[in-house]
């Protein structure tokens, strides 16, 4: 760019180039913070045999799915237009990634409450629901925290999130397990014991995408994929 | 491009970024022949109780990981050197999310070959391989349709693919009914039981991934988004 004119310009483009990715991100935040509510939602509809909560769960699903499709478009026109580079092609990517995360977490949120919707008219089940409520508690916090350290591009929060992935598994290999003890024992009620083990598993896998989603908060800011890497890798990476 | 010295360069550039998309589609086979071959040999162990063979899988996929992470690499690099728009662009982000779901297929490889690691310690359990065998043989026709319907852009056998989806949804809860009423009659198993219901999860969640494939296809050929619509809908944009 030589003359005054094509800076001008150079920068006009760039301004927009930039308002659409804030744009972007401020989008995907609003999609997570929807996805928030839902896994909220969907364990206070278990615990309090709320049929009609669950259902609106279902209802705004679709809203979630249709974020979903419109930031994928918004992504890929943006690469299209802008062809960005280095760590703003990161950023774009990510988000291409980390929506399919949030879409999964919000149809485990669904599952959840298509189980509250059954045990709301069969009854509570004997069992389950305080661990239900603590795992919920700790993978709400690790989805928050998740889409906090991405609005802040902070990767040593997103470290934090993938230390607590591990002791989440924990504790559903534990809550698992007990709930399939009590099922031996008590066999009157195996099948809602059941229903409350996929809300266990569906907890931990929000958990699983709330860690997908640190780890591309870590590979944006630091460049470095650290999906399957050990946490002291990860942490090398970080710390630098 | 006005002389042909320009008309040779562009040629030249034109050629090698047609190679990196070719190599970029064969790498991508290349994952999901792995894959295939993972639920193949998860769903053999299982069924002979064969631990060494369990075992196996467990460590062939740390292989699939690594191809996901050079799949992604290759797929940004091709983005920020190439500058790809339209069908080119469609192709290379679809190749992004679809390497997170062969990814996925190979954890569900793993998780049942860990239950077969289980079972070949305990012995069998009294039910469910019949379903496991049956449900089993139809996701992996499903993924190396999908896989096929990539390598030859045939959206109409992709559409078929989402059509199977629902099937394997029945499939899948009616193996899943009878399992738990089985546990409800005879208690003695039920934690033999509980792991095979695992498994089940597990091949319906690869049917699940295979139409996520088949779904990135439909939209690399004909550049409309059919995720969360009707097959009827999807079927409207495939005929046309």
């Amino acid at each position: 760019m030589d003359d005054k004119k094509d800076e001008v310009y150079g920068d006009h483009i760039s301004h927009k180039f930039n308002d659409e990715l804030m744009e972007l991100k401020a989008e995907f935040l609003t999609m997570g913070g929807m996805v928030e509510s839902q896994v909220e939602n969907a364990i206070q509809a278990l615990v309090d045999g709320d049929g009609h909560l669950a259902e609106q769960i279902r209802l705004n699903d679709k809203k979630v799915d249709r974020l979903e499709v419109s930031l994928d478009e918004e992504a890929t026109l943006i690469i299209a237009r802008r062809q960005p580079t280095a760590r703003d092609l990161r950023l774009v990517i990510s988000v291409i990634k980390m929506v399919a995360d949030l879409e999964r977490i919000g149809d485990e949120a669904k599952k959840i409450a298509k189980v509250a919707m059954t045990l709301a008219e069969e009854g509570h089940a004997p069992r389950g629901y305080v661990e239900v409520r603590h795992i919920g508690v700790h993978v709400q916090t690790m989805l928050h925290d998740a889409l906090d350290a991405f609005a802040r591009l902070d990767s040593t929060q997103a470290l934090r999130i993938m230390k607590e992935d591990k002791r989440v598994d924990e504790e559903y290999q534990a809550a698992a397990r007990a709930l399939l003890t009590f099922m031996m024992e008590d066999t009157r009620n195996i099948s809602r014991c059941m229903s409350v083990m996929w809300v266990l598993r569906a907890l931990e896998r929000v958990g699983d995408h709330a860690c997908n989603i640190a780890e591309n908060v870590i590979f944006m800011v630091e460049g470095e994929d650290v999906r399957h890497t050990s946490v002291e890798e990860a942490e090398r990476v970080v710390t630098g």
